[in-house]
């Protein structure tokens, strides 16, 4: 049965989190741990909503925490399937802060997450396609390959000179 | 003040931990994002351990989940720091399942991140140097600096073609 | 230091959680205390985007549960604030389920909390003049007046006599 | 079958917290959301034991918060049933605070929660009949008719003309 | 400056808990350590209400567990202050379990822990006197110390031939 | 089935925990049922790890809580198994603190946790014998069926004269 293609919009999620005391360090800042641990369960979320099955976390991609997000401050994480794989997709996640008091608002990171699609058994099963509509998420779907070669040449399961996409980035060919 | 060097195995950290019902996905299986918390509580007590500082996550490297860790199972997380830069240090973490009735153990996955020692302000603070003694250590400290040229590539910090350490894993040169 | 107006659109806030085993009573369901709970969270953060201060809930309104939100279900509140007094204002919060492998979405409540801003001492402060824009904005503007009247008859600092816009509710007239 | 007719005093739930920092907002006090996730569980405790069944929370009526509670007092809460309907019981939750340092205690809030008592399936069952005893019972019985129409009214599940009972509140014969 | 007497009867103290999936082992029953946890803030605060000071657990005498609690079960745990020594008190639990559908109770265990009473630096501080009151009071008051003398013994305080209560107990003088 | 004897090394198991906000009292120190919640844990695990079975919590010896750990600093929890009964093992914890900014190492606390195996019906089932090796391992084993009598007459399940190994401590026979 194939199921329906979808659109990024079907399975963009929004959460927001409070800073808490028990999710901060001793400078009174978020930890990263904390913060991945909701980047995981608002990027499983959309693909859920892309797959409409259980999905686990298959990898998570480098990230980098650029800006510190302060106790009290308010997180928004945003997340929106980027590109369905045979039965896996890839999900952007932004992050961002604000101080509420102050209205200012400042990015902290993102990244992707990237999920298998399971039956009841665990076993991976297929996914819907997805198709871009705005010329972002097309760069995304675009970007997926490239992230994808890279994520296998690093897991050791492609070799380099056949990760083709990857010379965008590195300009192999220069 | 210069401070006294260390070697990795005063920064050994061992985490051992319950896999409970609210950790786990509908599958009863560990979700990545817990996982991932704990990863960063681990590596940040062994980068401290190094730095005898605070420490805030500064990045994660790409992390592939391999294996399912089961409710009931017991993991075990050991961090250990790899090499530290000026104000940096990264950290290697080993995870590990097992399930206890039956002893069998099992791979889960391991990762790299990476800690910026601060001040009370906030302000990053050179860190001691870190010396490997045996030969996995050298091995992880000589593959510090790629990885560190990866992650700076990626986080558009680096030109690619600076990345001189980066040619063993994509053969630039062949 | 008269403040700016807002706009109920500037205090949009969306929370996404899903219902982990801990959430639950022996039915498998979402409990009704952790749902007050989060939409407590969100409706406060709505409510300081309005105010850029400190604020404290004063009141909840009348909550009915309609549609049990099951085990693994994933739940969206919305909240968005509907009119601003002296120095506090009320907030609209819409609660959803999604049973997500199925796609099947659900009303499950509504309610509107009561917020006060205060300064860093806890003593209550202005807050800014709300300014619907849509009819709906207008509806829950025209109707924050009467259910104000009605928390203060029932916690008896108004009498009912003097309530006059609670005629609408009761019919008095007839 | 029958079941057994109950006393307020057999269903009398005492539950004791200490307000942890988790459980705060910005000014060191307890924050609503926390304190009604505690009322919702010893309501719940109190209506399984006049019904011997699992119990669902129905309605929460209007709550008004009176008294902050600050960090690290303690919060005692107090539940007894009111009333039993068909196949719902009416709960009073009567709450305190104690700053124990200083011995000095406060009331903080009270409110009236709703429950249904159901089978296995979820379905409405029948629950016992409840005696009130003391004087105080009696009058909580007696209102407990007039609440139930309120509530009813503000669920627009009642014409508020056939609210009989809200005349004593509104007045509605003068 | 003395402080006034108490009575066991001030420093009552009970909580109620809901055994939820998180607090649970394999066989769905509730797990020692978080028993134990509960047990320690039940007793504190009992001990904080004969002191009206911060106190910190000093120790916890053998516990024994009799009696699994099942999930879903209602847990009641109720401390009373025993005896006050120069500045610290021994705390007495009783800790029950009910199974409110079928509306079993049963014993679970019972336990001593001893608080010390401090002052904001942490140093020791005087505690006014407990006078017991009924029968079981001054039973439980003499015990105390007995109970006393093996807490030192067995920490290696108090050399056992000094430990003249604790004849009754081991019948030394047969 | 004759299960095979096992080694203490065997069961050694070592939990790492950061003090946080929540675990702490106010004066920011550890609260001593949050540190017996993680022994409890730590010691299932090594029990868990000897027996291959189920464990469930039988009792635990006289704690004493010698130096308080504070908000930041690093909990070391370390395990082994001492002794092997019929059907339960006694496990020795033994609790470190850390500040690790002043690089500064301190005792906590150690005790003696009980563990009884069962099948899962929750029936005792047979363990495999401990073999000790290390000269301490030895003594720790020895004085396991000193503590094993203690905990027997202290539950009134042996009378003080059947104590045969209790002479040591308390010098009946001078």
């Amino acid at each position: 049965m194939p199921k329906q293609a979808k659109n990024p919009k079907d399975t963009y999620t929004i959460m927001t989190e409070l800073v808490l005391p028990n999710d901060t360090n001793p400078l009174n800042n978020l930890m990263g741990g904390r913060l991945m641990h909701w980047m995981d369960i608002v990027s499983a979320i959309a693909a859920q909503k892309h797959c409409n099955r259980i999905v686990v976390t298959a990898s998570v991609d480098n990230i980098s925490f650029q800006h510190p997000i302060a106790l009290g401050d308010v997180v928004t994480l945003e997340a929106k399937v980027t590109r369905a794989f045979s039965s896996s997709v890839e999900v952007h996640i932004v992050v961002k802060g604000e101080n509420i008091p102050s209205g200012k608002k400042y990015p902290s990171n993102s990244a992707f997450f990237t999920f298998v699609a399971v039956d009841q058994s665990g076993r991976p099963i297929d996914v819907p396609e997805l198709i871009p509509e705005t010329e972002e998420e097309q760069e995304l779907f675009d970007g997926a390959l490239r992230r994808r070669q890279l994520r296998l040449v690093l897991g050791k399961r492609m070799k380099p000179e056949e990760a083709t996409e990857l010379k965008s980035i590195f300009k192999l060919d220069e």
